[in-house]
């Protein structure tokens, strides 16, 4: 097993990754106050680990609510099934919220447990890989809008993470190569090193190999863990986390919140910034290169989907979160393992990769 | 013009009190990050006052929105109205919320600032004397569920807090009233010398005098803001200025939102924990009288409505946020001036009480 902590000042936590942690109540027992705990998940999980994790934590006073599956249903009325739940069953402020699943259920569950009776605690059991290297650290939750992805949620930090590398067993291919986008992601964005061990370990990364899923999830975590400390609200350097998501958040969009993988949007939209980091003369062409070619080696997409034009992207990427007093900001890279946040690019530039989509 | 300070480190923030504060935009500005403000009012309050705040606000990109009036809209979907004229006016992260309106107003675009795109800023500008002592102070943002007030939502603090004295003169006495109940429950929770001087001002108070409702104001969100300094989040102390709440909730609750207004709820519900205060032997029977005495004099109820049963009340007050691994907690005092909140008294005093309603 290893173990990080994310340091937040009183808000800190510690993240713990290894196999069949879910059996372990000893790192689970530590952060929950009362007797009441309500577990979320939703109906694909549910039949998987859920009688395991009750079985755990028999000791109290359990509460499950299962939701339905999928980014389609990450809105208002799910999140009122956690709420109308929690009310019906009487949970007080000191009841507990796991979340028990992937990046959906983690986002909702903490969103919920934000606003419920304005803020109880949670703990974030994530069981797909990406939500384990990506949404499981840093405390974003939220809801969709129609108009724009995570438009309405909050910062809120979880008591603890437990991360199961068994549970990545039941993981279709799809989503291994959907998690592995965020994985690269931290390679590109702050660790050159990490970037070329992810190139050595490529195939047997897909194949889930124990001790090297392990130690690309910790690795994923710890980067992640180091920028969120820096700026927990994304006043600044937070933002480079969200290399390729732009372009990916309207892909998504377009196409349907579901319909693309979350990971297979930034994995599309890391090759747009990719590209348009070098037409902008930042990033040598042999980086990304390398860069592409990874992102292709994990299974992902390397283009948006055909039939999405430039107009699209445009009219999506205007209620970007990153965008500020009207004006655009993009995660680009100067180098394989340096990420800036700019809205200092020549418009042209940005055009020229638009121009080329949909083809 | 009075000031005052709410101190909470890095989330301090100044209260204004005074006449014509609507007016003033240099204590407006300030507070405004960028050059987006989206002015979330109801339509009671904008034919009077939303012309005049857009004028002093001429310099900004000004966005409305004119919610319902009343508790019966602080729900979900009206929150809605304010997420879809933000995304659809594409304000980004720096734009500022102002709350123009009443406690329903506050609380709903509280919430909705620290919801949209995951916190924003806000400035509270209550315009109802109930606001003005209460949830314009302290950060308690929040919307209804059907099975509890103020069940969802967010401690989130403003930016400032204008309180322009003026638009009282167009408050119904019913509304002047409410407000006298929580100023009153200031001197009975943790100022005798507020209480004495209010039972000495009580008819002018109620006729609005300038001088001595400014200083009623001044004197109660100083109370608050002390009681709110030394304990943000409700971990302990903070709880005391629920004096009456638990009861009047469950009077609100039972009525349905809105029918009685939450200060005539409070004061019915303030009599109830007086009266119990006394037959636990804590609350002398002269104190007992005064402060009932001086609910009546302000115009307020000092019973629960008729037809509403000991019942009604037991399973009301079983979803309190106040109650923890399933005890219920009480404010109750000491004496007038010395409020506690307790599990510690013998259920037979409450019976006693609730066995007294509902005829």
């Amino acid at each position: 097993m290893q173990q990080l902590t994310v340091n937040l000042d009183d808000r800190s936590y510690p993240i713990h990754i290894g196999a069949g942690l879910l059996d372990q109540i000893d790192l689970l027992a530590p952060h929950i106050a009362g007797k009441q705990v309500c577990i979320v998940t939703d109906d694909t999980v549910a039949p998987l680990y859920l009688e395991r994790l009750c079985q755990t934590l028999a000791g109290y006073s359990l509460l499950p609510v299962i939701l339905p599956t999928g980014e389609a249903f990450k809105n208002w009325s799910t999140l009122q099934q956690i709420f109308d739940a929690l009310l019906n069953a009487r949970h007080d402020r000191r009841t507990t919220l796991i979340a028990l699943g992937g990046g959906v259920v983690g986002d909702m569950t903490g969103f919920a447990a934000a606003c419920y009776q304005r803020g109880v605690d949670f703990i974030q059991i994530p069981t797909t890989l990406l939500s384990q290297v990506d949404s499981s650290v840093g405390g974003k939750t939220g809801i969709n809008h129609p108009a724009g992805k995570n438009m309405i949620g909050a910062f809120y930090q979880p008591r603890a993470v437990l991360i199961d590398t068994d549970s990545l067993k039941t993981l279709p291919d799809r989503e291994v190569s959907a998690g592995l986008a965020e994985i690269i992601k931290y390679g590109l964005i702050r660790d050159s090193g990490f970037h070329a061990w992810l190139e050595e370990h490529m195939p047997s990364l897909r194949k889930l190999d124990p001790a090297l899923i392990t130690e690309a999830i910790a690795r994923s975590c710890a980067i992640k863990a180091e920028v969120v400390a820096a700026d927990e609200r994304e006043g600044g350097v937070r933002a480079i986390l969200n290399l390729g998501h732009t372009f990916g958040h309207a892909i998504e969009a377009h196409q349907g919140y579901g319909t693309w993988l979350h990971g297979e949007a930034v994995g599309a939209g890391m090759v747009m910034a990719l590209e348009m980091s070098r037409e902008l003369g930042w990033l040598p062409a042999e980086d990304c290169r390398r860069g592409i070619d990874l992102i292709a080696r994990a299974g992902l997409p390397t283009a948006p989907p055909r039939g999405m034009l430039a107009d699209d992207f445009r009219q999506l990427m205007a209620v970007d979160k990153k965008v500020l007093d009207g004006q655009l900001r993009l995660v680009l890279l100067r180098q394989l393992g340096e990420a800036v946040v700019t809205a200092d690019f020549e418009a042209a530039v940005l055009d020229g990769i638009l121009a080329g989509v949909g083809q």
